[in-house]
Protein backbone atom coordinates (compact mmCIF):
# COMPACT_ATOMS: atom_id res chain seq x y z
CA UNK A 1 0.00 0.00 0.00
CA UNK A 2 1.56 3.64 -1.34
CA UNK A 3 0.92 5.72 2.06
CA UNK A 4 0.67 8.84 -0.71
CA UNK A 5 -3.27 6.61 -1.26
CA UNK A 6 -3.95 6.42 2.53
CA UNK A 7 -6.92 9.14 3.12
CA UNK A 8 -8.82 10.27 6.03
CA UNK A 9 -10.78 7.71 5.94
CA UNK A 10 -8.92 4.99 5.46
CA UNK A 11 -7.27 3.06 2.36
CA UNK A 12 -8.85 3.25 -0.83
CA UNK A 13 -9.74 -0.26 -1.67
CA UNK A 14 -8.83 0.31 -5.09
CA UNK A 15 -5.18 0.53 -4.38
CA UNK A 16 -5.14 -2.85 -1.41
CA UNK A 17 -3.52 -5.36 -2.71
CA UNK A 18 -2.67 -8.95 -0.41
CA UNK A 19 0.56 -8.98 -2.74
CA UNK A 20 2.09 -6.16 -1.04
CA UNK A 21 3.48 -6.83 2.36
CA UNK A 22 2.47 -3.46 3.82
CA UNK A 23 -1.29 -3.58 2.99
CA UNK A 24 -3.85 -4.36 5.81
CA UNK A 25 -5.41 -6.86 3.39
CA UNK A 26 -2.54 -9.06 3.75
CA UNK A 27 -2.71 -9.67 7.67
CA UNK A 28 -7.01 -10.32 6.57
CA UNK A 29 -5.63 -13.31 4.11
CA UNK A 30 -3.31 -14.25 7.38
CA UNK A 31 -6.47 -14.60 9.70
CA UNK A 32 -9.12 -16.19 6.71
CA UNK A 33 -6.53 -18.05 4.98
CA UNK A 34 -5.89 -20.55 8.18
CA UNK A 35 -7.10 -23.83 8.66
CA UNK A 36 -8.25 -23.58 12.02
CA UNK A 37 -10.22 -20.24 11.46
CA UNK A 38 -12.33 -22.21 8.52
CA UNK A 39 -12.95 -24.93 11.17
CA UNK A 40 -14.06 -22.75 14.37
CA UNK A 41 -16.22 -20.33 11.73
CA UNK A 42 -17.75 -23.27 9.82
CA UNK A 43 -18.63 -24.41 13.39
CA UNK A 44 -19.93 -21.21 14.25
CA UNK A 45 -22.12 -20.61 11.06
CA UNK A 46 -24.45 -23.48 12.23
CA UNK A 47 -24.83 -22.55 15.76
CA UNK A 48 -23.48 -20.27 18.88
CA UNK A 49 -20.89 -22.62 20.67
CA UNK A 50 -19.00 -22.60 24.44
CA UNK A 51 -15.31 -22.83 24.03
CA UNK A 52 -15.31 -26.61 25.21
CA UNK A 53 -17.43 -27.38 22.48
CA UNK A 54 -15.07 -26.35 19.66
CA UNK A 55 -12.17 -27.99 21.13
CA UNK A 56 -14.02 -31.10 21.65
CA UNK A 57 -15.38 -30.97 17.64
CA UNK A 58 -12.08 -29.73 16.39
CA UNK A 59 -10.21 -32.38 16.92
CA UNK A 60 -6.23 -31.81 17.76
CA UNK A 61 -6.23 -27.97 18.49
CA UNK A 62 -5.16 -26.93 22.04
CA UNK A 63 -6.10 -24.65 24.40
CA UNK A 64 -3.77 -22.15 23.45
CA UNK A 65 -4.55 -22.14 19.35
CA UNK A 66 -8.07 -22.14 19.80
CA UNK A 67 -8.05 -19.57 22.34
CA UNK A 68 -5.99 -17.38 19.91
CA UNK A 69 -8.20 -17.98 16.31
CA UNK A 70 -10.69 -16.81 18.78
CA UNK A 71 -8.93 -14.04 19.52
CA UNK A 72 -8.14 -13.07 16.13
CA UNK A 73 -12.19 -13.84 15.01
CA UNK A 74 -13.20 -11.34 17.52
CA UNK A 75 -10.56 -8.57 16.99
CA UNK A 76 -11.02 -8.88 13.19
CA UNK A 77 -15.19 -8.10 14.00
CA UNK A 78 -15.61 -11.90 12.79
CA UNK A 79 -16.96 -13.44 15.67
CA UNK A 80 -18.72 -11.96 19.36
CA UNK A 81 -17.59 -13.67 22.98
CA UNK A 82 -20.17 -13.29 24.98
CA UNK A 83 -19.54 -13.90 29.20
CA UNK A 84 -22.73 -15.31 31.50
CA UNK A 85 -21.71 -15.10 35.19
CA UNK A 86 -22.38 -18.33 36.13
CA UNK A 87 -20.15 -20.01 38.29
CA UNK A 88 -17.84 -21.27 36.26
CA UNK A 89 -18.45 -18.81 33.92
CA UNK A 90 -20.58 -19.55 30.70
CA UNK A 91 -18.53 -18.17 27.63
CA UNK A 92 -19.99 -18.61 24.33
CA UNK A 93 -19.05 -17.84 20.55
CA UNK A 94 -20.91 -16.32 17.92
CA UNK A 95 -19.93 -15.00 14.44
CA UNK A 96 -21.20 -11.55 13.72
CA UNK A 97 -22.76 -10.41 10.46
CA UNK A 98 -19.60 -9.64 8.95
CA UNK A 99 -18.24 -13.43 9.98
CA UNK A 100 -21.08 -15.04 8.26
CA UNK A 101 -20.26 -14.18 5.09
CA UNK A 102 -17.21 -15.88 5.39
CA UNK A 103 -19.29 -18.99 4.84
CA UNK A 104 -19.60 -19.51 1.05
CA UNK A 105 -15.61 -19.16 0.26
CA UNK A 106 -14.92 -21.51 3.10
CA UNK A 107 -17.20 -24.39 2.76
CA UNK A 108 -15.54 -24.69 -0.78
CA UNK A 109 -12.36 -25.12 0.81
CA UNK A 110 -12.94 -27.56 2.98
CA UNK A 111 -15.18 -28.91 0.07
CA UNK A 112 -12.17 -28.59 -2.28
CA UNK A 113 -9.77 -30.62 0.65
CA UNK A 114 -12.23 -33.38 0.79
CA UNK A 115 -12.95 -33.97 -2.69
CA UNK A 116 -9.71 -34.20 -3.79
CA UNK A 117 -8.08 -36.38 -1.11
CA UNK A 118 -7.39 -38.82 -3.22
CA UNK A 119 -6.04 -36.93 -5.89
CA UNK A 120 -3.56 -35.37 -3.37
CA UNK A 121 -2.30 -38.77 -1.99
CA UNK A 122 -2.15 -40.16 -4.99
CA UNK A 123 0.43 -37.20 -6.01
CA UNK A 124 2.38 -37.29 -3.06
CA UNK A 125 3.28 -41.14 -3.19
CA UNK A 126 4.38 -40.13 -6.53
CA UNK A 127 6.06 -37.13 -5.52
CA UNK A 128 8.14 -38.76 -2.67
CA UNK A 129 9.15 -41.94 -5.09
CA UNK A 130 10.39 -39.87 -6.97
CA UNK A 131 12.62 -37.76 -4.69
CA UNK A 132 14.16 -40.99 -2.56
CA UNK A 133 17.54 -40.97 -2.25
CA UNK B 1 -10.93 -40.75 9.98
CA UNK B 2 -11.59 -44.27 11.42
CA UNK B 3 -9.50 -46.60 10.20
CA UNK B 4 -12.08 -48.92 9.86
CA UNK B 5 -12.89 -47.31 6.82
CA UNK B 6 -10.05 -47.34 5.05
CA UNK B 7 -10.00 -49.34 1.93
CA UNK B 8 -7.06 -50.71 0.04
CA UNK B 9 -7.68 -48.53 -2.59
CA UNK B 10 -7.43 -45.34 0.16
CA UNK B 11 -10.26 -43.55 2.89
CA UNK B 12 -13.94 -43.32 1.34
CA UNK B 13 -14.69 -39.79 0.70
CA UNK B 14 -17.84 -40.12 2.75
CA UNK B 15 -16.01 -40.93 5.95
CA UNK B 16 -13.08 -37.59 5.04
CA UNK B 17 -13.60 -35.04 7.80
CA UNK B 18 -11.08 -32.27 8.08
CA UNK B 19 -12.79 -32.45 11.44
CA UNK B 20 -10.29 -35.32 12.71
CA UNK B 21 -6.70 -34.85 13.11
CA UNK B 22 -5.94 -37.72 11.57
CA UNK B 23 -7.51 -37.41 8.48
CA UNK B 24 -5.39 -36.47 5.32
CA UNK B 25 -7.99 -33.79 4.53
CA UNK B 26 -6.94 -31.67 7.46
CA UNK B 27 -3.37 -31.69 5.63
CA UNK B 28 -4.69 -30.66 2.43
CA UNK B 29 -6.60 -28.02 4.17
CA UNK B 30 -3.69 -27.09 6.10
CA UNK B 31 -1.87 -26.60 2.61
CA UNK B 32 -4.54 -24.67 0.58
CA UNK B 33 -5.92 -22.52 3.69
CA UNK B 34 -2.76 -20.59 3.81
CA UNK B 35 -1.68 -16.89 2.75
CA UNK B 36 1.32 -17.80 0.45
CA UNK B 37 -0.18 -20.36 -1.54
CA UNK B 38 -2.79 -18.17 -2.04
CA UNK B 39 -0.69 -15.62 -3.45
CA UNK B 40 1.34 -18.01 -4.97
CA UNK B 41 -2.01 -20.19 -6.79
CA UNK B 42 -3.17 -16.34 -8.18
CA UNK B 43 0.30 -15.16 -9.80
CA UNK B 44 0.41 -18.65 -11.30
CA UNK B 45 -2.81 -19.26 -12.62
CA UNK B 46 -2.45 -16.74 -14.93
CA UNK B 47 1.28 -17.44 -16.26
CA UNK B 48 4.18 -19.88 -15.87
CA UNK B 49 6.34 -17.79 -13.68
CA UNK B 50 10.24 -18.37 -12.29
CA UNK B 51 10.94 -18.47 -8.88
CA UNK B 52 12.94 -15.05 -9.51
CA UNK B 53 9.50 -13.57 -10.50
CA UNK B 54 7.49 -14.85 -7.83
CA UNK B 55 9.42 -13.48 -5.50
CA UNK B 56 9.01 -10.10 -6.64
CA UNK B 57 5.77 -10.03 -6.97
CA UNK B 58 5.13 -11.65 -3.72
CA UNK B 59 6.11 -8.47 -1.02
CA UNK B 60 7.31 -9.76 1.70
CA UNK B 61 7.92 -13.62 1.27
CA UNK B 62 11.33 -14.71 1.69
CA UNK B 63 13.29 -17.21 -0.06
CA UNK B 64 12.87 -20.31 2.36
CA UNK B 65 9.44 -20.06 2.74
CA UNK B 66 8.45 -19.31 -1.19
CA UNK B 67 10.54 -22.56 -1.55
CA UNK B 68 8.58 -24.12 0.95
CA UNK B 69 4.84 -23.21 -0.57
CA UNK B 70 5.93 -24.67 -4.18
CA UNK B 71 8.10 -27.35 -2.51
CA UNK B 72 4.50 -28.09 -1.19
CA UNK B 73 2.40 -27.20 -4.15
CA UNK B 74 4.17 -29.71 -6.02
CA UNK B 75 4.03 -32.51 -3.52
CA UNK B 76 0.24 -32.38 -3.45
CA UNK B 77 -0.21 -32.35 -7.33
CA UNK B 78 -0.91 -28.81 -7.67
CA UNK B 79 2.06 -27.47 -9.37
CA UNK B 80 5.10 -28.88 -11.62
CA UNK B 81 8.50 -27.57 -11.31
CA UNK B 82 10.09 -27.87 -14.85
CA UNK B 83 14.31 -27.40 -15.08
CA UNK B 84 15.73 -25.73 -17.93
CA UNK B 85 19.61 -26.84 -18.43
CA UNK B 86 20.51 -23.13 -18.83
CA UNK B 87 23.50 -21.45 -17.19
CA UNK B 88 22.63 -20.90 -14.73
CA UNK B 89 19.47 -23.33 -14.72
CA UNK B 90 16.10 -21.47 -15.73
CA UNK B 91 13.38 -23.46 -13.45
CA UNK B 92 9.71 -22.37 -14.26
CA UNK B 93 6.35 -23.09 -12.29
CA UNK B 94 3.05 -23.96 -13.42
CA UNK B 95 -0.03 -24.96 -12.23
CA UNK B 96 -1.55 -28.50 -12.99
CA UNK B 97 -5.19 -29.09 -14.01
CA UNK B 98 -5.58 -29.76 -10.28
CA UNK B 99 -4.09 -26.67 -9.46
CA UNK B 100 -6.00 -24.75 -11.43
CA UNK B 101 -9.41 -25.66 -9.78
CA UNK B 102 -7.94 -24.20 -6.70
CA UNK B 103 -8.76 -20.70 -8.86
CA UNK B 104 -12.57 -19.45 -7.56
CA UNK B 105 -11.94 -20.70 -4.32
CA UNK B 106 -8.43 -18.70 -4.03
CA UNK B 107 -9.64 -15.52 -5.94
CA UNK B 108 -12.94 -15.78 -3.47
CA UNK B 109 -10.28 -15.43 -0.31
CA UNK B 110 -8.18 -12.63 -2.33
CA UNK B 111 -11.46 -10.95 -3.12
CA UNK B 112 -13.09 -11.23 0.63
CA UNK B 113 -9.60 -9.59 2.05
CA UNK B 114 -9.47 -6.63 0.02
CA UNK B 115 -13.42 -5.85 0.26
CA UNK B 116 -13.60 -6.05 3.83
CA UNK B 117 -10.33 -4.68 5.14
CA UNK B 118 -12.24 -1.34 6.03
CA UNK B 119 -14.50 -2.87 8.28
CA UNK B 120 -12.19 -5.16 9.89
CA UNK B 121 -9.76 -2.42 10.76
CA UNK B 122 -12.25 -0.39 12.24
CA UNK B 123 -13.35 -3.52 14.14
CA UNK B 124 -9.63 -4.01 15.43
CA UNK B 125 -9.73 -0.40 16.45
CA UNK B 126 -12.61 -0.77 18.54
CA UNK B 127 -11.24 -3.87 20.27
CA UNK B 128 -7.65 -2.91 20.89
CA UNK B 129 -9.16 0.59 22.64
CA UNK B 130 -12.05 -1.36 24.71
CA UNK B 131 -8.92 -4.34 25.48
CA UNK B 132 -6.32 -1.27 26.41
CA UNK B 133 -5.39 -1.29 30.00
Amino acid sequence: MDTDNITEKGMQKEVASAFQAQCPTRLVLNRIADKWTVLVVILLESDVKRFSQLRREIEGISQKMLTQTLRGLERDGLATRKVYATVPPHVEYALTPLGHTLKDMLYAIKTWSEANIEAVLHAQNTYDTLNEK
